[in-house]
């Protein structure tokens, strides 16, 4: 039997650097490195528990206030930790860490998510059941996640070329498909447009289409179309799309398109907090949610989403921002655990070449991870590992995910655009 | 630490009845026992979990299915659970024991709730953790419930008169709501309705709230009314009400009385399982849902129940059928952790003078019931208690729960009709 409380006696977070190649999107170009900031929540039971969130310098200062807020409660009192972080954030709510692609995520829900991933990985800790186990139990031995594609430069600018190759137009992207369908066995694959004008994107999946035909295939441009562009590509390749991603902004103008569109639109830029639930559902703006625990409060409070999705029929994929390891068990875990997460998830993964973890947990099998089925999340953290990368984080210079700033000092006349095309 | 699997082994259904009074509603009365299902949950683990459910024949029937479904299963495995009670009971949906009055609830979630409870009350066990724990955490230490009133005769036809006297007036109901009030420090009143015309009904509110001008009140007649008849009442009862409940029959008519009434109305007929959570938002037909455990699916889907409450911005109560201590027990933890759950929950409590459970644990005081900090559920069977039950069950001669046969046996002129008036 654990003991009968397990308090919270403070958290180490650490902000790190992790090396990132130049993936485009419509809002500019990731940097050299990705910012997230490691939690490890220290208890008077002597268990650590691990979390891993954004790493910008407004989400450090609230994750040391809510570290502060939260000193003494019991791991087990989710409930009362939320609101006590609520409570200390009172006024302070955009969200951040997301190069202004989700902007109106609950800034409550994206500090409490690395507490409440903690928590349950020292209430799997001491009770010696995986996180899987306390979020319902898991429903998959392993999780299937996509091949996530993205159009890059050969290399950064003034640097190396890096070891994934350029790639630009369709032949690009099919080669770099295969290549990371080859390595990884992934049975979906997704590409970040809002890179190029939409045709040449849609020559892309047409061409990933020709090369993967039982592949289930999507597209993201960020909502860098207007509806009449959005409803234009959509006919275009209808029967060849999976879904549709983000394809224009906000919810009426998701709604308009999802009225023509012959396939499914899905979002993690219009529903992103509970708040847009009802009116997405009321306009029938999506048919599914791209969850992320990152900005939905937690493993738990994506729970609820699920359950809302399913009530309200609506589809559920999940959502990833650049991430390590701490992020994929989490991931895993709550995947695992939920009946209705039918797509294959995204997932970064691919794209890094560092971690803070200790490897060996979490391998890609026929394009799925098998979910640990030790206690907690069943990961650990590499002391060395994650003291190599926050030195990385302090010398890199880089405070906040900017992926605008980066494109318009490469490229003077790049201008942030939405709806672009 | 727990052991890392806790399987179960078996499950002993219990049929009992327990003494219950003439309490008169819009279907009959009820009859001289109510009938209740006893679950132990046995583990291999040797600890026993214990749900408490309805006992209707076609349910005891479910219940020994789903036992059979679920043996071999871990406590903690409660989607795999689910899924399997789901497949086991294909095409046998139709929801039993509530005399009619909550007819499309999910049977499926009516057969799992005892089963999820038990189990959480093993993984509460043998975690060391009050089950509130395994749902986020108490966020208050004692549950307030409303005195939950009834017309009612002075006893039984042919027996001698009950210790609660006769109410059959607005004088009998007010004497009925000091008594009960008097004894348990309720802070809220409500009236089961549907019993006489209206007008006796509106005169019995208006009464209470004389002689009880500060506490919330509520009227449920079970849908009694036709929309024009729910309104006038709500027109009446104006600034006198703090919710009206189920006026009138489904949810277009719901739908009609909401628009016009000055008070919220809320329902446990109309929104009783989740399919009619989307029909029921988007014709905006209630303000406050009474969830119910007992056929929400269990503790953890109640939950999300309530969440889904908060999401699309509805109020959440707690409605009750006539029940016993392990079901308040499971009331009174998922109350506490359920921070939406702003209203006094609804009981039947005051009205049994026996139970299964060893006395000590749950007791009101001002209103409220203590939450257990104990392990699990916090309460314990009593042996000969639950044997005499048992035995009560075999000898009372009622099966399934049938408030309009026992009110036609007295008076063969009783028709059943919604609405009635």
């Amino acid at each position: 039997m654990a003991p009968s409380s397990i308090r919270i006696t403070g958290a180490r977070i650490t902000p790190i650097a992790f090396a990132d190649p130049p993936l485009l999107n419509t809002v500019g170009v990731h940097e050299p490195y990705a910012l997230r900031a490691i939690v490890q929540l220290d208890t008077d039971a002597g268990l650590v528990g691990l979390g891993e969130t954004y790493a910008d310098q407004a989400h450090l200062a609230r994750l040391h206030a809510a570290t502060d807020a939260i000193i003494g409660l019991d791991v087990f009192a989710l409930n009362v930790i939320r609101a006590a972080i609520a409570d200390r954030l009172q006024g302070d709510t955009r969200a951040v860490g997301t190069a202004g692609m989700i902007t109106t995520a609950s800034a409550v829900d994206q500090v409490l998510s690395p507490f409440e991933v903690a928590c349950l990985d020292v209430q799997g800790q001491a009770t010696g059941r995986p996180v899987s186990d306390l979020l319902g139990g898991a429903v998959r031995d392993a999780v299937p996640f996509s091949a996530y594609l993205f159009y890059k430069w050969a290399g950064h600018p003034g640097r190396e070329p890096d070891v994934f190759g350029e790639a630009l137009d369709p032949d690009g992207i099919v080669a770099q498909a295969k290549r990371i369908v080859d390595e990884y066995g992934f049975t979906a694959i997704k590409l970040k447009g809002g890179v190029f004008p939409p045709e040449e994107e849609m020559a892309a999946i047409e061409a990933l289409h020709t090369a993967f035909p039982n592949h289930p295939l999507r597209i993201d441009p960020n909502a860098a179309w207007t509806p009449q562009t959005a409803v234009k590509v959509a006919s275009g390749l209808a029967g060849i799309l999976e879904y549709l991603e983000d394809p224009t902004p906000g919810l009426d103008g998701m709604a308009e398109v999802a009225a023509q569109a012959p396939m499914p639109l899905a979002t993690n830029m219009c529903v992103v907090a509970f708040d847009q639930l009802k009116p997405a559902v009321a306009k029938d703006a999506v048919r599914v949610v791209l969850s992320d625990h990152h900005y939905w409060g937690g493993l738990q409070r994506s729970r609820l989403l699920a359950g809302i999705c399913e009530t309200f029929g609506l589809g559920l994929s999940m959502h990833s921002n650049s991430h390590l390891g701490i992020s994929l068990a989490a991931m895993v875990h709550l995947a695992a655990a939920t009946p209705n997460l039918t797509y294959a998830c995204d997932t970064h993964w691919p794209w890094k070449t560092e971690d803070v973890i200790k490897p060996g947990v979490l391998n890609f099998v026929d394009g799925s991870v098998k979910v640990p089925t030790t206690p907690g999340l069943g990961v650990e953290i590499d002391d060395d590992a994650l003291a190599a990368l926050h030195e990385q984080y302090i010398h890199c210079g880089i405070r906040d995910r900017d992926d605008t700033g980066y494109m318009q000092r490469v490229d003077p006349n790049y201008r942030l655009l939405s709806p672009r095309w």
